[in-house]
């Protein structure tokens, strides 16, 4: 299932087992973010009077990263026969909006129902790159957007949501989602791995989101910020929808990660509260 | 896939179109409740510094009212092999602690992705019939018990999901969860006919929730809960895990349905917020 030209760079990174473990994984990427702790760490409370979803509908045609349908659905029942209607979905995790469990790229890091509750529901801060990615499918998230952020909202919150806002979610219904080029290299924005670095360096960020297929760039063969993030116990959301609708900062996320035992991630519903 | 003995009451429903359109489908159970409302019921701001997960893990293992596994995992990468993990689901919409959509039992009914998501941050009030329960496994929410909660807690408040705690949720790993005897009947708690119509005709409820298998309890024959209640638009809850942690009154539910398009509902990652 990997892209062309990722596999030479995953199996010498698989080569190096150990980075796969614990703190290492952080290490790999040259960042020094420590693991996610195992509880709790929210301590504000949080005050909302408005709730947005932030999840676009899932439909077999949803544009996927693989290019392939993610999402079927089988009629088991019927009104007119059954007396009610019940459907099977047959469901690849990495479909719609989503959780990246940490397992999803790691070897022992969390499956999504091993997530604890309190790290679901965090404070959301939302990164707007609208200007760049307009002009440049492949802009990413640099440190330079992160410090630009907290120089005007201050300080991260601790155990945040750290979302791009690209731009990219209203493109969810077409072609230009993947915005694959003739030789099939797909262009759309995430985040640069020097940003995934100073969020592990310098918050305490438990989660990062994108409005896209990936929290990599489209144009990734490596999955750099995938292999950074997720393996310290951190977990991803793609596809979120709606980031339009949200201040800079002060939203709460729920993030709706999917409770299947083993699950490396899953298609869940996100939303976000709002004073 | 309707249950033994069910079908004909079903079919004489049927016979009878008209009262699964609109606010037929209530005076249908001889209740008098309007239809749920297109957009949002919730005016008062709340707050919390507390989150309580209510969803149950969901495994191949876990009962289901059909009896039948309602998931199955494929592995579709592995890390070792593709440089990341991921599986594909088969998965039964009502498997799980899951959301019934109201189009699991109308003909128009909203789907589950149509569910607006004002409807599914909601006030929780939650029944405690466990000492009946304790005695009587085919105990049931009666108008008496929602009126003793009236009585203790005031008014239920607008919008609100009525959770039953009838202690069942402990039983959610093991055969007592369906607790069928020897014809295959099972027995568990679920909500009354006439508390049902009490929710319809005295409160402006949205939710209903169980910590069993069924709206309806388990020796029903004629889902008599399922069709007054859901086709007003109203939305159900199965399967609901630790309403023992939780307040009578204050907290906020959110009911995480999923947003699939067409779906009759599905599980998803349902959680409270408290004080």
């Amino acid at each position: 299932m990997c892209v062309p030209g990722c596999r030479e760079t995953v199996m010498n990174r698989l080569s190096r087992r150990n980075f796969f473990r614990g703190a290492g994984a952080a290490a790999l990427a040259g960042a020094a973010g420590a693991m996610a702790p195992a509880g709790p760490v929210r301590a504000e409370p949080a005050s909302f009077t408005k709730v947005v979803d932030m999840t676009h509908t899932l439909h077999p045609d949803f544009p996927t990263y693989f290019g392939k349908p993610g999402l079927g659905l089988d009629t088991m029942a019927r009104l007119g026969d059954d007396g009610f209607n019940m459907n099977r979905w047959s469901l690849v995790e990495h479909t719609g909006t989503h959780m990246d469990a940490p397992i999803h790229f790691s070897e022992d890091g969390r499956t999504a129902d091993e997530v604890p509750i309190e790290h679901l529901v965090v404070p959301l801060v939302v990164v707007d790159i609208r200007e760049k990615a307009d002009s440049n499918p492949d802009a990413q998230v640099t440190p330079d957007d992160l410090k630009a952020w907290v120089a005007d909202h201050g300080p991260i919150p601790d155990g945040a949501c750290v979302a791009m806002n690209s731009g990219w979610g209203r493109f969810a219904d077409s072609e230009k989602f993947r915005n694959a080029d003739d030789e099939g290299t797909m262009h759309f924005p995430g985040f640069h791995i020097e940003a995934t670095q100073y969020l592990l360096e310098e918050t305490s960020a438990l989660g990062m989101a994108v409005d896209t297929l990936s929290l990599d760039f489209g144009r990734s063969k490596d999955f750099a910020t995938h292999y950074a993030w997720l393996p310290t116990n951190r977990w991803g959301i793609e596809c979120l929808a709606n980031l339009d609708q949200l201040p800079a900062k002060g939203a709460t996320l729920i993030a709706g990660g999917p409770k299947i035992a083993g699950a490396t991630g899953g298609p869940g519903r996100m939303m976000a509260l709002m004073s």
